[in-house]
């Protein structure tokens, strides 16, 4: 099995996901890990990530670049929120159903670990700083860009909880769309 | 000099910040800390701190009482972005204007670190906890809440950020209601 094939780093996500679930997240080394993902190296495991808490947030860098590149092509007559909508409707879509199995073993991962959850923090803060960017860009002022990214980021990940809940039918999109225009609502109406 | 006398605690972040300034945050060890405070030891800094890295995250859970007390004792009448500002001008009362240089040092320790940032943004999730909690046991519902308890978090941060500038002469309690009140006018222009 070829170490740069397609597909070479999501089997590895896949291998950790399983054996962190399995065994905990202390307790499981990046061999058992390479080994997993069908009979691969550390070697190949350090090619694609730093080290095995970063299997969990492999999707950071292309998540920010995703949510930036829509907010930017929005049309000009577009408003913050507006733009952040469609930057919404963007990450979702690579959400697609069969990750939702996925998505739950994640989650239940970084609850059960106090770095994973500052880890994850951190990552929000990060995808939420990439949307202020995109606002900025489009001379959207403080404090309005930084709080439509916050809408933005609050409904992804209200939605993201909806949708790894196994019970939950219903389209990443679709949660999020509804969690972002009832955070709009909301925020019109703080006294 | 006393172990447990009081001032310790306050001693040893204030050894801490004035190490990391120095030579940097990855350079000092616990040992160099303990006896920069003034020749105390290493077990002395381990009853008060778990690590080196929480000295600079020693106030998280008093910042997260104050703010959870201040919106509890907020009258009944008050609305969430009320109690959140009474939390606020509690906090701020801590914050007296001979800690504005220890302020301006943390800053710039955790700005330098990777894994600062990570924990720092941790604490703030932690903070917006706290008041988002203590909302909800005034019958807040979300998602007012949380949006209530993030205004707070960052028209804290904010006039933090404003009052660690030592060209800044403002007490951050000025500094923090300014804050809020621009980011209640933003929320609730945000189209």
């Amino acid at each position: 099995m070829g170490r740069w094939e397609p597909g070479t780093r999501e089997r590895l996500v896949r291998a950790a996901l399983d054996l962190f679930s399995e065994q905990g997240y202390e307790a499981t080394t990046v061999n058992e890990i390479a080994e997993r993902a069908g009979g691969l190296t550390k070697t190949t495991f350090f090619r694609h990530f730093p080290d095995k808490r970063e299997v969990l947030f492999a999707g950071q860098d292309m998540h920010s670049r995703i949510l930036a590149e829509a907010i930017s092509a929005a049309p000009d007559a577009a408003t913050a929120v507006q733009a952040v909508a469609a930057a919404l409707d963007a990450l979702c879509a690579t959400f697609t159903d069969d990750r939702r199995g996925l998505g739950t073993r994640l989650q239940a991962v970084i609850a059960s670990n106090g770095e994973l959850q500052e880890r994850a923090a951190f990552k929000r803060t990060g995808l939420a700083a990439a949307m202020t960017d995109a606002l900025h860009k489009r001379d959207v002022p403080e404090p309005t860009a930084s709080l439509a990214a916050e809408l933005g980021i609050r409904a992804f990940y209200s939605a993201f909880g909806q949708w790894v809940d196994p019970a939950n039918q219903q389209p990443l999109t679709d949660l999020a769309r509804h969690a972002l225009h009832e955070l709009r609502i909301a925020a019109a109406a703080l006294r």
